[in-house]
């Protein structure tokens, strides 16, 4: 258990599909703007870690079970906690609630630490465990292996300036988006999320262009996020029908 | 002068450039959101016209007026009100203030109301200008004419799924993206628009692709956004250099 830090939320229109749902990238997006709020209040901003010990954070995986996608205007809290770490990765929880507390979506965000300048991966130390009041664990179970796919289907995607973040890269959920977007208006307006398992290998530059590739088999996709004949991320989706 | 409604808000990181500017785009989305939230508890919904008229409001124009864009965390306070109308089209202004009370951004829908049915423009009548307090005028003054563009430079982009809102249209903002996106990385990354007069002409359908072209003369750019021949909309931009 780490120190857990909540935030009400009301999902705003901008943030809604035309199923009348929230579109879980966005909501995904506020969530993480909801840990870095915390991180701030424990003195463990990303300032911190850049100027105290010259490390970045990197995701390596998301793991998001949905239950239910909140609507337009509905009030959800978000609870967040940095759950445990081992020496290589810590795993940061998020669980949404509706008013009768029922859960709405679990999303776990795998990190790492990379040294800024050397571009390694940097051990975990206890005093950054303790910041977040995290357990230290000798495993963290991560996203299953996956393989590359063959007779994907593909959509070739320029990468938009709006995709940068303020960190200079393209954000984290662009590459969910990019998945997702590849199924195509008609399946993304019948079907929502049910589980994603989803792995991050390599980033993609700014500027450049990215292909989503994917295969379905009934209700399960597999995609796969490649640039230059590398692959940079890939994912496991499972689905539900929805009303249209 | 109209009824006035503001609220407060805090700068979230899914709402910051590389420049670690707010985006324009998703900024004005919010700003139409406080306005939604001020026609709920006036009882001046979209849904209240569609249910009891029969009627939607479509956006013809946008002027936007940038004196500082806000940072991340910074927070700001929204103004807005539904400054004038007249038959055709009323003027909803939303005004941006900093701490100082700075203003940071001045913001202009036009917009008119269309007969759902129908598809064709309906009259504003004193009973609609009176729910917002809004003033009767005889002129309201929109964008300047824009001609067609020549030798624009194009970029093409596919219509996402994302990019459609709860209506199942295109949302308004994404028109100004593709306008953005146009200009490319560099300049926008070092560019600040500082005067915006966007017109909307016709809708782009969902899953369609567009293409969006400009002419740039000194520190003003010329937009077009066109599919299938047909222009959908077009813009004037002037931007001021920012440090990079």
């Amino acid at each position: 258990m780490g120190h857990s830090y909540q935030e009400e939320f009301t999902i705003p229109s901008d943030m809604v599909d035309v199923t009348g749902r929230a579109k879980l990238t966005k909501l995904l997006l506020h969530c993480l703007f909801v840990s870095e709020t915390q991180a701030l209040m424990l003195g463990a901003s990303d300032a911190y870690f850049l100027e105290e010990y010259g490390l970045v954070w990197i995701v390596t995986d998301y793991e998001i079970d949905v239950y239910r996608l909140p609507s337009l205007r509905e009030n959800i809290r978000i609870e967040t906690e940095v759950l445990s770490y081992n020496k290589i990765f810590c795993q940061r929880v998020f669980r949404l609630f509706d008013k009768e507390n029922q859960l709405l979506l679990e999303f776990s965000v795998y990190l790492a630490l990379m040294d800024f300048k050397t571009r390694k991966v940097s051990l975990i130390l206890p005093e950054i465990g303790d910041l977040f009041g995290s357990t230290f664990v000798k495993t963290i179970r991560r996203s299953p292996k996956m393989l590359p796919l063959e007779k994907a289907e593909q959509q070739s995607y320029q990468v938009r300036y709006s995709d940068i973040d303020m960190n200079g890269h393209v954000n984290n959920s662009i590459y969910l988006d990019w998945a997702f977007e590849a199924l195509g208006y008609d399946f993304l307006r019948t079907h929502q999320p049910k589980k994603i398992q989803f792995k991050y290998s390599l980033e993609v530059a700014p500027g450049g262009r990215v292909t989503s590739g994917f295969v379905r088999e009934d209700l399960t996709t597999y995609h796969e996020i490649s640039s230059n004949d590398q692959i940079n991320a890939q994912a496991i989706i499972s689905w539900v029908p929805v009303e249209d």
